[in-house]
């Protein structure tokens, strides 16, 4: 079965709020197995929400609108939906007495437009709105489904949950889908690519897919079968083939982000961690502390940015950055030794580089890392944009970590 | 001028992220008096992608795509929209040494899916992309304008700002349009609204519309008039008007953000700053080093993260934090004074606090500034949500050393 939504507002083609509901919809029936192959975005204009919907019954089985249930003049989804299959609208009275007494309770006079609420397609499966005034339905027309949802996400999202989902799962027989989120640090997208080109083609069930995110990849493999069991069983050899293929680079397998994997590493390796930051700026220690428990493995943390501060706060001799410059190897290692001394941790890391726009040149980063076996330094080049290379820079920071405690070469 | 979006990707049909490049884009068509009446998202796929763009080419003047101009197999946007409008690829050879360049500077091998993206529709404007490797272009054709765009929200937000608007502008004949960015931290988007809103319902020329992000609100004021001059002009008394409304919390007028703001500020006043930071754990210093220039204000800081760094890096009495708590007001006054002593700075900030999952209550923080002036110190509750808490605890810190080097009352 394939799905289409159709979303109704003005205010989402001014750009006034972007169209979140979408994004919480397509997840649910990703998850159902349903297919999408279109999103639209309308206004509140009747004859365009009619030329969408033509549109939508011509190359899809289900229709899922959202918006355009409200009490206000413009809004229209209803009736002109309701129209292009052929319904009529009549007052649904439990609704209508719902309406009554709801504004009997906040103490609201009900304008004449509130009554609009109460009016549904005949012969439609109510949706109740328990997040607000007005109920979304759903109804059956020449082997086409149409659901309309309100709205204010708050409302839609619970409601597609709560009365939607439901629905469309006894309509598909959906069985099964579970997917799997393979991280991978280090590699680009094209590369990733590059080495598994002909796996990604060729595979049907489960699927996998390539996303690229912040100077990550994500691979999803999806695969879809009779029971759960099944379908996350059919997941496992795509991923140990991904896991031989991409080895070292992959950080983790369903896990949210680099640091939260770092976190929970040190957690359960009972390591903790003091960092020494200079080009990065404190931004290693902001993805570090962003992890709730980061603080049962992280110390703390310098941001020695000014030479001197390199000095008062890690006691980093002056000579040596005199004679090395604050970009160099002694001096990163300095920084890494210093601060795991200072804050009595395992693992100390030392960041020192030019993040751009000065500095010769832009991009050039030293990491080292110190811990009870000595100190390890890397040598990177980042590019020239200032903030690619501070966000890059703590990537492989983390890495860096997560490798030493692994025991995983660079 | 009727202008339509078609994004292009699967990920959003997946659901893995929303379209907030359509939100972005119809900002900015809306101030350039360009309607938009549709907003399609198509997947990966070349059949869909020339079906929504058959169908947007009969009711649009300007089709704008976002997304699918990557280096890998399933990014085919330029290949499908190209054929849609009769036009042939051709390799950009500038663009294509761009690339290699790119490559060579950041280390990576280059894969032959690279070259790709430096085939671009013959006659095309080029629009370069220097917040990624995939260039956009604009073409016209039949009457028709097709504007591609990448779709990383980075990289399309910069490009569209940068090169699409002004290739719009002429071509919309609007005349000129100036837009001023009125910054607002410390009151919330209803309470901004509650205090403009007869001015803003009635400004027609210029125009004032609010944007609600990250615990900010953002008044964009636009004007259009025949020339810049003018247009600018109509802008000022609009501007006065809401400086006057809201004394204080207006941060800056065409700023980027606070941190912006703050950096340059110092630097216009000669002054250092340093940061002690717990709960924030690097936020401040992060946003701080993001700013270019940051090294000529910024001296570094401290992430005291656990209570034994508070005493090693910064030599706050373990009895105090004892007696008091590390969450507390003479904690967070001792971290200031220490690490602007520490560092020989003029500004010394010290955060404490609980971001919650765990403390009682999360949310409450306690900032303490330390200047020639001496030391103050505000206590905040900052709800319960941990990344919510940190990022709004990384503001107040940041409006705190505004409102100090300004002499604003908290």
């Amino acid at each position: 079965m394939i799905a289409e939504l159709i979303a109704v507002g003005t205010e989402l083609l001014l750009g006034n709020i972007a169209n979140t509901d979408a994004q919480v919809i397509s997840q649910g029936l990703s998850e159902l197995g349903i297919s999408v192959y279109f999103h639209t975005v309308v206004g509140d204009n009747p004859a365009r929400l009619r030329q969408a919907v033509e549109i939508a019954r011509n190359r899809s089985d289900i229709l899922i609108t959202t918006g355009g249930l409200g009490p206000t003049y413009d809004d229209l989804t209803k009736e002109t939906v309701a129209a292009c299959f052929g319904k009529t609208l009549t007052r649904h009275e439990p609704t209508w007495r719902r309406i009554q007494e709801y504004f009997q309770k906040i103490d609201r006079p009900l304008t004449p437009n509130n009554e609009r609420q109460a009016f549904l397609p005949e012969g439609c499966a109510l949706f109740e709105n328990d997040w607000g005034t007005a109920p979304g339905c759903a109804f059956e027309s020449g082997g086409k489904h149409v659901l309309m949802l309100p709205g204010p996400p708050r409302e839609c999202v619970a409601m597609f949950r709560a009365c939607a989902m439901p629905y469309l799962r006894a309509l598909s027989g959906a069985g099964c889908l579970v997917s799997r989120n393979v991280r991978i640090f280090g590699m680009g997208e094209s590369a990733v690519e590059d080495r598994l080109r002909d796996f990604m083609e060729t595979a049907q069930n489960p699927t996998v897919a390539p996303y690229a995110k912040e100077g990550e990849v994500l691979l999803r493999v999806t695969a879809r079968a009779d029971t759960e069991e099944e379908a996350a069983a059919l997941t496992e050899p795509a991923v140990a083939h991904i896991l031989e293929t991409l080895p070292g680079v992959v950080y983790g397998v369903d896990v949210d982000s680099l640091e939260q994997r770092v976190v929970h590493l040190l957690r359960d390796k009972g390591l903790t961690l003091a960092l020494a930051e200079s080009c990065t700026g404190g931004l290693v220690s902001g993805r570090i502390t962003d992890i709730p428990g980061a603080s049962k493995v992280y110390r703390g943390g310098v941001c020695a940015y000014a030479n001197e501060a390199k000095t008062a706060l890690l006691g980093v001799p002056a000579a040596m950055i005199e004679e090395h410059s604050a970009v160099s190897e002694p001096v990163a290692r300095a920084m890494a030794e210093a601060v795991r001394e200072k804050l009595n941790a395992d693992i100390g890391v030392g960041v020192t580089g030019y993040a751009g726009p000065d500095g010769d040149p832009p991009g050039h980063v030293f990491m080292a890392l110190s811990s009870k076996d000595g100190t390890v330094c890397r040598e990177l080049k980042l590019g020239a944009d200032r903030c690619r290379v501070r966000a890059s820079a703590s990537g492989w920071a983390l890495d860096m970590v997560r490798r030493a405690v692994l025991g995983i070469a660079d």
